[in-house]
């Protein structure tokens, strides 16, 4: 950076820790930063601060909210007998925003991974146990990545608490809508094989 | 995004304001502020409020610069009779970074592009016109990108300006070092033969 300017040199520090961020990105969006409305600029600068000072997670599913419990915790409406637990709370944002799910979550903060030593106890598999436990859940539907660690821990999870409620069930593997036969992996297609379903 | 999570979302439009930031990467980087230390979160949001508030444009060439002028026009060690004329504040910083030259620059703050309706108006030639007008100037080397509105740009400076400076240049346009005759294309090695220079 040219000299002298310090503060776009800091600036440009801080962006090069965003993930898939490297120099040459921070740079540009510091200039961006730079060249764009002040207003816009501090916006962002502001929306940082209040995001740190008033998101935090819900006490019962680890959701990200403003409120403890979540408000999706706290909603009477919804079902209470059924938890879909998910690695991660962008997940929970991907089921909402589908519509598919009017049950209670519980957000892991990752699947079990031992090349990257990820262990039971590094994930909140204890509060999800203790919800369990106290009964009232039907169900579990596990929905964990469909990869070889999410796969692993959905079966880590389904030995674990499958004494405590009525079913586990995963989220079903198989074709994305929309897509084509002849372009699907194999992976994909022999889960879509064991996933088929009778038709009436 | 999740119901209740007002910051958040804020937080996800700003952020996708930004260039080639869509929907999805700005709840990723948002997501990444949230997981990341309090400390690095806030850090970033204090850089870009710094930024702004500190970082001005110098008033001789245009360089970003916390003082003005800013410490390249200040500066006493530098030739003081060539002045390079670059497209933007980032190009200054490249060629500071390779020490390839120890002048003075201008900040055209772009190039002349008629698609775009940018005209000799709207760039910083004005400025430069006075500064090569007060004299003192020997050489003027035009380092607008090797595109065909830098280069229109460069023919256009070149004509304006020539009758003030003993000498207007261009920066050498070629095959950059490391690359390979075979994969180069033919614009580029058209300008390579053009600007052959004479083994002595």
């Amino acid at each position: 950076m040219a000299q002298g300017a310090g503060a776009m040199e800091a600036l440009i520090l801080e962006l090069s820790k965003l993930p898939s961020v490297g120099r040459k990105s921070a740079e540009r969006l510091a200039f961006h930063l730079l060249r764009a409305p002040r207003d816009e600029a501090l916006a962002l600068s502001e929306a940082i601060r209040a995001m740190r000072e008033s998101v935090r997670r819900c006490s019962v599913c680890a959701n990200i909210t403003e409120d403890d419990p979540c408000p999706i915790c706290r909603n009477e409406i919804r079902r209470r007998d059924v938890i879909c637990v998910v690695e991660d709370p962008m997940d929970i944002a991907a089921f909402e925003k589908s519509g598919a799910f009017d049950g209670l979550y519980h957000v892991l903060d990752g699947c079990l991974s031992p090349l990257q030593g990820i262990t039971a106890e590094d994930l909140r598999i204890d509060s999800l146990e203790r919800r369990v436990r106290e009964g009232g859940i039907r169900e579990l539907v596990l929905a964990t990545n469909p990869s070889v660690d999410g796969e692993a821990t959905a079966l880590y999870l389904h030995r674990l608490l499958a004494p405590h409620v009525e079913s586990v069930t995963r989220i079903g593997l198989g074709l994305p809508m929309g897509s084509s036969l002849e372009y699907a992996d194999s992976q994909t297609l022999k889960k879509a094989f064991e996933g088929r379903t009778v038709l009436l």
